[in-house]
């Protein structure tokens, strides 16, 4: 009987040159980035990413050297920082290059690089590397998915990721507490990619944002790729398709399920809370 | 400037020899467990352990291996499956095979092997080993420590790990809801002796059980010495002493903190928080 668990490890040989070039230079870049700075250095807010919020050093150095390594590599590029870069290409890259960068910086070593390719605006294959250790998780086109959700479809005794309670927003508060009751276990780990990638492989049975609104298309956009070919579901908790948008303002709830009826019943559940308590 | 995050790599040359021993049986063990078996087996119930809680298949396999190959060191153990062992030494080890079971059997990759070591019943060594990387902390007696903790001293700003929390407990989930509200960041890793490793390396500047007195002694033997060597404090929130005792049925409500000062103020917080919601 196998234990396999459903990693790889490093980047796959079957992947889009550009997603591995993206990579490869995110993973070394990672480890020269958190050898020669100490954690303040690292967290330091050095400007304003396009997605809005305040970027740290450490999202700056890995995606300045994934772009170096994409020159090669003319496809379009949404990322964190940078935005939108349009070469004109039917190929697209939806980028993270360091989910879970507070984690990263702070040497709290659950942070990835997380991709997704998507082919005239339709996502076609994807891939996470955990940069604390290299192990990956993959999926692409024509390829059958060597990932397999847990198949839950409930969420009673569901193992659930979630972002962070926000106790100052009370209807998105009252919404994560009652998942929290719901639940077997609740874990927060503060990277949502890697907790994205845990789902496609069958070790948690869901992650969610409890409707606060946070997820930017680049947190969601590889686990879309990487939990359907594996079972599993993406959905928003108000409704909205997760879709290729190169307007990085715009902001999800999302939902990663081991199927399509456990990411039902938690928008349902995230949803009625929500508006309960609104 | 160093990044240098603190951890070592495997089992330490300096670590008492059957504190290594303990170590190295339960690396060799969980690789094995993790690849010969699938995750329903790992997570299978198998027995009642000495602490009165279910005991998984996981637990069974590296604690066993561990017992194995302390057969040639006989020192006292005290272990969460077979409880108390008298070999009448002046040395007791305090191991937890496997902290973070659930994690480990589902194959979410955050699972420790955690002991300390206490002599004529005073801790003076400990040992945490990252089971799925190898990556290790270490503190011992005459030998300066290369943990250093964050050095936070308030609450507010502070990066916190919990324990989930239980909705059913309405005076618990009190007082941890309100250090969610206080804290800047928190996380809930479902790992014990591996975030009370975080907080010894500075990585984040607290972990606490929220007033549900569910840590046993094995939870935090290692980290009251791994913490206090790196600058930090371990505390129980209702003030009970964390010290050696043989019987496992005995339950604390741990922080684990950065300094002093920050394991006073969680503890104040849950605990006043509790009593007010009781």
């Amino acid at each position: 009987m196998s234990g396999g668990r459903g990693w790889g490890v490093g980047v796959p040989v079957q992947a889009h040159p550009a997603l591995a070039a993206a990579a490869s230079a995110a993973l070394d870049a990672y480890t020269v980035a958190t050898t020669e700075h100490d954690r303040a250095a690292l967290a330091a807010i050095v400007a304003d990413g396009a997605d809005g919020t305040p970027t740290m050093r450490i999202d700056v150095l890995v995606e300045d050297a994934i772009l170096g390594a994409l020159a090669r590599h003319p496809v379009n590029v949404l990322t964190e920082e940078t935005g939108w870069v349009d070469h004109g290409s039917a190929v697209t890259l939806v980028m993270d290059p360091v989910d879970g960068s507070a984690n990263a910086a702070a040497g709290v070593p659950l942070s990835a690089f997380s991709a997704a390719v998507a082919v005239d605006g339709v996502f076609t294959e994807a891939l996470t590397v955990w940069l604390d250790t290299g192990r990956s998780w993959w999926a692409g086109p024509g390829v059958p998915s060597s990932l397999r959700t847990s198949g839950r479809r409930d969420l009673a005794g569901a193992a659930v990721s979630l972002l962070r309670p926000h106790p100052a927003n009370p209807p998105a508060a009252a919404a994560w507490w009652e998942v929290a009751r719901r639940a077997a276990r609740v874990r927060i780990l503060s990277t949502s990619c890697l907790e994205g990638a845990l789902v496609a492989q069958g070790a948690t049975d869901a992650f969610a944002d409890a409707a606060t609104d946070t997820h930017r298309l680049v947190d969601l956009a590889a686990s879309v790729v990487l939990a359907e070919s594996a079972g599993g579901a993406v959905r928003d908790v108000f409704g909205r398709a997760v879709e290729l948008d190169t307007d990085l303002t715009k902001r999800w709830s999302g939902i990663v399920a081991a199927t399509p009826d456990l990411a039902d019943e938690l928008a349902e559940v995230l949803s009625t809370a929500y508006r309960a308590a609104s």
